[in-house]
């Protein structure tokens, strides 16, 4: 870094002022003070870890910003709530300078300002690697967060736009240029994913019984749920919507779709979402199997076929 | 790490579930949901990063863990509010193992418990090096928030307990073994920070007109506090309460002391206040300057001779 911190932090702050009628404190105190809402509040935290999630070579620091807050948003929506605040935990390292930290602050105040989300407090930290960690505040109708242990015997699977983008884009990004079109929008997919805030609500008030949204790819992501709520799925894999140009495989297995999975009481629940999504996003809602009693995830070929789906995805620890 | 993500995921939510009322759900979902509260919401995040805030070989996770809650707690105190939920964003490496990420937790645990606080969620990821990062979400009435802007002329300036034992600390633990008493108390005050939350209670309620915790040294936070209210302020030496064996220098400009430094309106309430925090929890709360128009911090000898008080201490990107 190139500059002091308090330098750096008085930079922030006025790239984070703005007239905020609910912030009664925010960035450059001890911690920041908001209106408290009316109904119950939802918290989420997640990490984007140079190396891990990102490197300097490849990202631009505003996408970068963008990523760290979309792919909180991401799980506020989730639980078919609205994001409200933001804080941002920044580890800083000698190959990152002032410039690079105020593009990152502007990434994530476009993706914030997306979501009428305010970033109020944040805290910077020297170390080894970048890594962002996001924390979100976000607020939902009492009793009306849509949870993943919710899903039942005959409910509808379903699954926002398509999947495998991230994993293509990253697959696309190993190699320099000569990018197809359809590569560059997975690329971009990757780096800026979409969380589905608006859709989500839609799903809740279209009675979704289980909700979550796909970070770590279709087969893990639809482990949870069943395990969570204690039953069983099958999924017709020719249903599975494929993003352009990426394979099943990437589909299933890829993660950071940040599309949400969610399961519905009925064919006519899923029918009515899945219209409403479509005219008010023109998002596309594909049902792509059922919940069954039991447990474990099968999945059914084009030709009837059936075995279990295996998960693999983006567990950073496996 | 030793062992897949969902299974540590799993050991983790079982550390941290017990009966809480006002969590609706808690870890292992999208996000955490918890019941709104009446007054304004206190939102704050830090991190300790390897290399910077501590090291593996001298730590223990269960230390780690306490400091990481502590220095947020001690955020939500400074602006006299109480810490309610807490988040915990870990990146852990491979010099890590899984009983080292239960030890992180129960020391966060421990200190979430002295405190009345709820570990409601958090996220794991991989990286070069250790970083923790929790955020609290805390609580305050309506516009009673202390805020680090309030300081006026004729304002006195004080100080909870004593500074310099955590920089004694840090001094101490370059060299193996060998520690006095006075050395080993150090140390520990470097690794398990007191939050002063109750303190900060008493003194907002006596009045305080400004107030923020000592996380970077006397200096470089006393001229944060004097800045951001637009004053000056003139600090004592010999008044400054100096922990047992450490420098002068150690008190001023070491930091992590966690130590809550405040303006009062007048001498009575500050005397108010001191008793009444004597009282309750057998701390000391020590007068040691004095608040004036202008801007600067002066530093008065023994003798009498005033010279600016260098803004030494901890910022970590000087």
């Amino acid at each position: 870094m190139d500059v002091p911190e308090e330098e750096l932090l008085e930079a922030i702050r006025r790239a984070l002022s703005g007239s905020a009628e609910p912030v009664r404190v925010g960035v450059g105190d001890d911690a920041a003070v908001v209106a408290p809402g009316t109904g119950e509040l939802v918290l989420t935290t997640d990490a984007l870890v140079e190396r891990t999630h990102f490197d300097l070579d490849t990202w631009s620091a505003r996408d970068l910003g963008y990523k760290a807050v979309a792919v909180n948003v991401s799980d506020i929506a989730a639980m078919a709530a609205s994001p409200r605040y933001a804080l941002a935990a920044l580890t800083l390292s000698d190959r990152v300078d002032a410039a690079f930290v105020m593009e990152l602050i502007g990434g994530m105040r476009e993706c914030a300002d997306e979501h009428a989300l305010w970033i109020v407090g944040g805290n910077l930290s020297r170390g080894t690697d970048v890594v962002v960690v996001v924390t979100i505040v976000g607020e939902v109708a009492p009793g009306r967060a849509v949870r993943r242990d919710g899903a039942g015997a005959g409910d509808v699977v379903v699954v926002t736009g398509s999947l495998g983008a991230a994993a293509l884009g990253l697959r696309s990004m190993t190699r320099r240029g000569n990018w197809s079109d359809d590569e560059r929008t997975a690329i971009r997919h990757l780096m800026r994913p979409t969380a589905r805030v608006g859709e989500a609500a839609i799903l809740a008030r279209s009675g979704a019984t289980a909700m979550i949204d796909i970070s770590d790819g279709l087969g893990i992501d639809l482990r949870r749920l069943t395990r969570s709520s204690g039953v069983a799925a099958s999924i017709r894999l020719a249903d599975v919507p494929v993003a352009p140009a990426a394979s099943l495989d990437e589909a299933i297995g890829g993660g950071e779709d940040y599309e949400l999975l969610a399961t519905m009481p009925s064919i006519e629940a899923a029918d009515a979402a899945r219209r409403d999504i479509a005219e008010t996003f023109g998002i596309a809602l594909t049902p792509i199997g059922w919940i069954a009693d039991g447990d474990g995830v099968t999945a059914i070929g084009a030709d009837g076929t059936e075995r279990p789906l295996e998960p693999a995805g983006w567990d950073h620890f496996a």
